[in-house]
Order: C-alpha cells, then structure tokens, then sequence
C-alpha cells in the first residue's frame, strides 16, 4: 500500500487510530483459528459510520482488501486478512444507543461487547439470548457476521433470528439502512438476514438493531451422566419427542470430562462415557416441572447418575465447566483445533460414533462436546502444529468428517461459520450452483471483491490452507490440499 | 407466445395441464387485491420439480416472463401477470412429504394448503404458527413467497421464522436445495430467509422444510371494549411492558366491529369505539395466570367491559368474528382495498389516529382492525372502483398513510408484500441505495429479468397502477401518479 493512501487513511481516522508498524500489523494478523495468519498493510480504527464510509470509499478507488473484525474471536479464519490490505476494526463503535421497552428492542454500534449487551438487557429484565462461548470478549458486530450460535440455540434459536435491524455501509461508501423495529416487514428483500452470517463479504455493519424477550424469571440445571454414548443421544431425542424444549441440552464426551475437571476441579466423575446438562428456563413451577420429568427420562434411558443443581449458584457452575471446554482442552497440546459440524439432532448419536472411529482411524486426539440440542458437535483435536505429519491427518481427519455430517443430513458448520477453514468444503453442502448463486450475490454488494477477500469460496481446490506469515509481511504458504 | 414455444410448454406438462384459452386465461389474469388485472399467453400446472426447470429453461431461452402462483390470494398485486407470459401454478405439488417429529420439521410442497399444514401436524400435537387471514385458501408456497404473517406474529413471529430449508428453481432450470433440518446452519449466505418473500421475483420455489414447535395444551381468549381508542392501545403497550408475551392481541375500530355484528351476530356491542380481542397460549396454568393479568391491565387502562371466554368454543368464536373482518367488510361495497401499514408498537395510537385523519381529509371510508401486538394494521377502504374520482381520494390518502407509517418508524408493508400495488412507495422504506442493491440481487438469481417482472421494483415512478384488461387480451393502463 503507498505513502499517498495510507496518508488518506491516516487523515480520515486521525493519527493515533491508523497502525502500521510491523509489531501492530502483527496483532492483527490473526484471529483465534489456529493455523492462519497474514498480515494486513493497515490497521484504521474509526469512530463513525461517516469514517467508515470514507474508508471503504478510499479502499473500493484502489481495490485494497478490507477486512472488518472486532475482538477477533473468529474460529474459522474470517477475521484474518489473508490478502492483506486494511484491517478496520468496529470496537469504537461499541454504544449502547437504546432499550426500547415498549417496543421490546436494543440498538447499538458493532463494538459492543456481548455479555455487555446481556447485563444491559437483564437489568431491565430482558433477555438478548444468543451467548456464543467467547461471549465475555467477543463484539455484536462479529456476532452478526458469523451468525453466532451458543448454548441456547435449541429453545432460542441463533443470532439471526434476533437481528431486526442494520444500519451498514456498501464498499462504494453508500450507507443503507435495512429492517428496523417494527414486528412485520416485507417491503423488499430482507437485506438484514442476508448480511447476519455474511462475514464481513457483503458491508460494513455499523449499527444494529435486536430484538429482546421477557426475561424468564426461573431456571434450573440437571447433569445426567452415561456409560453408553448412545443412551445420552438417545435422551435428548426422547426430552424433544415428548415436547419439552429446554433452553439448553449440552454434550461433553469422557475425553472432555477428564480435561474439564482437571481444569476446573467440580467434581466430575471420570469414569463415565459421556454426560449431558441441561438447563430448563421459564416460570418457576414451568420450570421444575420440567427438570422432573427430564430426569425421569434421563432414568429411563440408562443414565446411571441424574442430579439436579440445588441452587442458582451450583447451576451456573455446571453451566461455567461447560463453558471452561475449550480452555481447558486448549492447555494440553500445543494447537487445539475446534471443529463445528453439524447434524439434524436426530442423527446426534450417529455423528458421535463417525467422530470416533474416524479419530481412531487417523490417530487423533479427538475431544467431543457440543449443543445436543442442536445436533450441533464441537469434535476437538489436541495436536501441534509443528508436527506437520500429524497436521496432515488432522487435516484428513475433519474432511471426514465434513463428509460424515452431509451424508448424516448436516451441515459443514453451525456456528463458525465458513471463513477460509471450510471454504474448500462449502461446496458439498450447497452444490456447484449454490456457490455460483452467491457469487453472483456478491458481486451484487462488492463488485471489486474488495470485502474481506479469500472468505466463504475456495480461491481453488485447494482444502484447508496454512498461512503463515513473519513480522516483516512476506508470507508463504502451505497447501495441505 | 408463438405456438412453437406453446407446444414446448405442452409437450412438458401433458395435454390438461396446459391451458390458453380466453376463459381459462381470464382465471389466471387476478388475484385477491382489487384493481389489477392482467391476461397471461399461458397457464402451466406442472407436477414435478423437473417440469418446473423444462418450463423455466423454455422461458429463460425465450425471456417469456414467468408468474408463479397458488391459490392466487395475494393482496399486493403479486401474482397478477402484469407483463403476460406464462401463469405457472404450483397447486398440484402438493404432497405433505413427511412430519419428522425427532428433528420437529415438516417437509411439503409448495401447493400444500397452509390450513391443511396445521391439521396435519397439530393431530401429531405439533405447531406451525403463522396463520395468515387467507390460511384456509391459501397455499404454502404462496405463505413463502410473501413471508406470510397472521394473528399469532407478536408472540411466534412469521413465515421467515420457521423456513428451515427450501428446494427450488433459478431461471435457467437448475435446482438448488438451500438450508435444510439443521437448527444450526451457517454454511454460506442465507439464501433460504432470502427466498422467503422475495414474491416470486427469484426462483419458484419446489419443496419446502419448516420447523414445528410443540403444541401449547392450553388457550384462552379475552376481550375488551374501549370508548377510547388510546386506552386500548396503551393496553397493548403496558401488556408488553409488564412482560406478558399474549399469542395474539388482535384490534378492531368501531367502523369494523359494526360490519363484522352485521355478517356475523355474535352480539358485540356497537356503541364502543374499539376492542382488543387477547389469547394466550401455553399450560393451563401459564395461561391462566396472564389471561388475569391482561383482565386486570384491561381495567386499568380504561376498558369499559373485559370478558374471557367461558370455553374454547366461545374463544374459538371470538377469533373467527376477527378472522371474518375482511369478508364482511367484502360485503358492505363493490370494492375492497386491504392496506398494510405497520409501525414499531408503540406507535399504535399515533398511527390508528393518522388514519382517522387522513380517512376524513380525503372523505373515504376507512375501517381498521389488525394485529395490535405487532403494530400491523389493516386500514380498509370501501369504495367503488367505478367511481374513478373516489379511487383517486382512495390513492391519496393511502399515499399518505404510507407517509405517516414512514415517520412514525413503521413500513409500507407488514405482511402483504410489495407487488405492484407498493412498487411506488418501495424508495419511501429502503431509499434509492436500497432499491439499487435490490435490483443487483435480483439479478444474481434472475439476469434476463423473466422472474415474476414488475413486481417489487416500480417499472418507473408512476404510483398506484390500474391495470385491466379485456379477455383478448389488450391491456390499457390508467396511470394514477
């Protein structure tokens, strides 16, 4: 990038918010998928909607790469700018702007935090329900680009289903305002439920409006623990045939217990396969109700300990060691590679036993946890890597499973979204036409392909791709196709 | 249409399933919206995805333009074939696939009839929520094609809400299967909640997957009577804000509740200036509970008389006297306009009030009624499409109640559409940007244009369009702008 635009650059963010020594370059270099790191040319941090237009204004003259990002908890390589170019951070934007009470409704910038956006909700008592596991840093703004998921999607579905509204600016610089706070609206294409989930190829989202629920006044938690995997599959399926929805079903598989309870010392016990918590929300009478009878299925199907939490305190945390999965697995290798492939739930079990024997199969180290509920499975490899040879069947590993899950009905991810870790495999999902189809719909947005490059489609054939790139900015690449 | 291309178009679907005479045409130049009317050169009725793409390929290769149809009730001029070509209706893929009571999906076809969707799986004692006002006509690929709403959106939401998976057509005959049974699912843009009320205008859609919820065991009705139109909209509000999430919470002015006693002698009292008509849904022991609450805020608010159906007939009877509204206003004048304006909720006072204005500076009869909860109103106008100088008042003051839907936060349309009776007014929501980036989507799926043309983007900036045609086939156009 040249003196002339990065001076450009400069002058529209104002001096102390425009990077590009190496070291800060280097910051933004990666995200937190492991395996991919680039460096961009420039890192802008504005402050408005009106810098932001500019920026992009400047960037669509000279078709330099803009990738937009937060706090950069992306787990599929979205927020890393593998085509270099200007990174452009939203985390100024990060005002509440409004809790609409009346009209059930916040409004706020891109930079939010998201567990900022629960606690501002819930002292109201409302409720913004989406609360995917990096919720403590990770921003609204990337909420919104990746669709984020969590742990109450069974009963409440995903972020998309939350988002009413978006004020976003087009790589021309044009801003657009789409949806708003009104419960129905059908006039046109719905433009806010195309760019949730869109990853920053489409806009530069710059302010959002959610829609929020009553907050349920009660909640309680029960742990079932099982010898068989499929007995714990098994009691999902039956909770849900009987027409109860709780507002959380998670998996953990014995590999994950073990590292769990040696992380977070509650007391699991190690000597079981696989064990399920669930979490029931609601009016307090609703909500025992149900965790009754959800434990007498749990019974009923084979479970061989059911324990209900028997305050608010110890229910959180049995929640907080659920959530402690992915830390506690990332402290006992080097690289620990968090998966997200998805079935119907009705498949849960069977995906399960395709994990483990394609674990087997390859000589993985593979930990299993995941949104039962949502037939939605973390497989996670504990690996390093510096040991190509094992990368390599790491790598072989999860194309199995990508397959497993289309031949199972699912999906190649729930939650993380595409990026550039599962752009080689969009197209088993969504067939040759479907990826022709959103091509051609981003070219709609972003004829110069300038939004966030290298995101969603495969460049080529190849699969995964290792980027690595030293402090200087020359990169070489590994193609492990 | 030559006869080459007509026989191509026979020679797909079989003798029988083609149809082009006058009075066959004649069928297929209407919908349900007053006003437009347009002849096709051909009918189609194909039984099979595979027809659809024979046809579709004909008409791509030839830029005949394409109509896709139900049961032909929509009220936004959508289905009428402004620009001829080829009427093809989907009534005959009708199958109900499969009710998948694991994963809570239905799979059918787009000719399913949206009332016969809910007998189906409520025998199964499961929920398909939307149920818009032509449920008992109208198909389910219509309901997909506009995003359909109905009378339980404040608490259950739309159409768009419970699409989980589609199989449909692009223009050039390939077939694409889009989302799928995965409550989880971000494998690319979300083209599925893109298709849903995109009015034909994209690909006709072929096969649809939507999710079901549990069936509530218990309901309850409620209705109040207001001398005040603010003391029941400010009922709605403080509901909300008290946190009670009703199924419905459905409005009626006094101008309506006269015509509905009239078609349906249920016994309303007439001398009131509105009434809300409440149902909740949930345990008996749920719905109990919010139905005294919403009594108690009844009264406190300034109901006159606050009564709760003494059993589920006297409930069901209560919503059926709301379901009739538009029939009997049907029956009161030669035509009926159906309007749609919508605004965040708590902004319903101010809207019902803006009407009333406008209704009386333009001396036209307009009576109200709507769905409360979701700031989704039906302004409906009894007039006489004979009398051109009244129809032109009727235009003006619609065009003005878009205006004042606009400033008051709301949408030129909730739940109807856009077709062609709001192509003029699209710009007043989405701004020129808006409409620009509509048009580029649209040709990403749609590039010769054949896909239900003049629909949703206004042909130029004349308004409201009359469109008649005799049955020969020869259109004249009275330009209303």
């Amino acid at each position: 990038m040249d003196k002339e635009i990065k001076g450009q650059l400069r002058a529209i963010v104002g001096d102390g918010w425009f990077l590009d020594t190496p070291n800060e370059l280097y910051a933004y270099s990666y995200d937190a998928t492991p395996l991919y790191q680039s460096m961009p040319d420039a890192v802008v941090m504005p402050s408005s909607v009106e810098e932001i237009a500019a920026i992009l204004k400047v960037a669509n003259e000279y078709r330099i790469p803009i990738t937009s990002r937060g706090s950069g908890t992306n787990l599929s390589g979205g927020t890393v700018p593998v085509d270099g170019g200007i990174v452009l951070l939203t985390t100024r934007l990060n005002q509440l702007r409004e809790i609409d009470q009346e009209n059930l409704t916040a409004t706020f910038g891109p930079g939010m935090i998201t567990a900022d956006l629960h606690k501002a909700v819930e002292s109201m008592g409302l409720f913004y329900p989406p609360d995917p596991g990096s919720m403590r840093i990770s921003t609204m703004g990337g909420n919104v680009a990746e669709c984020a998921g969590g742990m109450r999607g069974l009963k409440y579905g995903v972020t998309k289903d939350y988002i009413m509204g978006l004020k976003a600016v087009l790589p021309t610089g044009e801003v657009i305002r789409v949806g708003g706070k009104n419960a129905k609206d059908v006039a046109g294409y719905d433009v806010t439920k195309l760019l949730v989930g869109s990853e920053g190829t489409l806009a530069v989202v710059t302010e959002i409006t959610a829609k929020l629920l009553p907050l349920p006044p009660a909640k309680q938690t029960l742990v079932a623990y099982y010898n068989d995997l499929t007995d714990a599959a098994r009691t999902v399926q039956r909770v849900i045939t009987e027409k109860i929805i709780p507002a959380t079903m998670e998996f953990l598989d014995q590999a994950t217990m073990i590292v769990v309870e040696d992380f977070a010392k509650i007391g699991l016990p190690l000597d079981v396969q696989a064990m399920l918590i669930i979490e029931q929300d609601g009016t307090q009478l609703q909500v025992e109700q149900d965790i009754e009878r959800i434990a007498e299925i749990c019974r009923a199907e084979g479970a061989i300990d059911v324990r209900t939490a028997q305050t608010a305190e110890e229910g959180a945390s049995l929640m907080a060691a659920r959530r402690a999965a992915l830390s506690a697995l990332a402290r006992v290798k080097p690289t620990t590679i968090l998966e997200d492939a998805t079935v119907p739930r009705a498949r849960l079990a069977e995906m399960v036993e395709q994990v483990n024997r394609i674990a087997k199969k390859y000589s993985v180290h593979i930990c299993t946890f995941g949104h039962a509920g949502d037939g939605n499975l973390h497989p996670t490899c504990l690996t390093d890597e510096r040991d190509q040879e094992e990368i390599h069947r790491v790598e072989q590993a999860f194309e199995e499973i990508f397959h497993s899950a289309i031949a199972l009905g699912g999906t190649i991810t729930g939650e993380h979204g595409v990026g550039m870790a599962k752009a080689g495999f969009l197209e088993l999902k969504v067939g040759a036409s479907g990826i022709e189809l959103m091509k051609r719909i981003k070219e709609a947005f972003d004829p110069h392909g300038i939004m966030n490059p290298g995101k969603i489609f495969a460049k080529s054939d190849r699969r995964r791709v290792v980027v690595k790139t030293n402090a200087c900015g020359c990169q070489h690449e590994h193609n492990h196709a």
